[in-house]
């Protein structure tokens, strides 16, 4: 395997693994107040389209990268919307805290 | 340009400017307590590793795209550890609340 591929796949390992203790704090501790919600709407979208740019291209690293980050994005993504969600209907609520 | 390469584009400019309104939230409100330090540990070291992935086999779009998030990401990890270690101190504080 040549370096720059050997390179590129720790570089895979790393930012795609990064986002697994991002989801499994939020799916924990479902606290994802301080988490922006443009970000992962853009990060989702992105790395959907560095997937196909990894197919396209057949580059396994980026291919293999994309497909993990996605699903760990959009989990992320899925409990700041049902926080937002939960949270726009709690004024019309009785009184919960 | 071919295809691939304006879809890598449009995909770096996605990931890359996603982190974006990520670092201004956790700069204006300074609130870091449900973002992963673990993530952007490995996330910085990562992104670093797909520049140079990106400078060893000349893609124009991973080498502009992961140098922008580096500087990001780089900030909001700052942020993080600024918060941890001013936590850490608090209960050695004088009643602080």
């Amino acid at each position: 395997m040549p370096t720059e591929e050997v390179i590129g796949a720790i570089a895979a390992v790393l930012t795609t693994s990064s986002f697994l203790p991002q989801a499994i704090k939020v799916l924990r501790t479902r606290d994802t107040e301080a988490i922006s919600l443009t970000m992962y709407v853009l990060f989702t979208a992105g790395v959907t389209l560095w997937g196909i740019y990894g197919l396209m291209t057949w580059q396994w690293s980026i291919i293999i990268a994309n497909g993990v980050t996605i699903v760990l994005a959009a989990t992320i993504l899925t409990m700041k919307v049902a926080a937002k969600l939960a949270a726009g209907r709690k004024p019309r609520g009785a009184g919960g805290n």
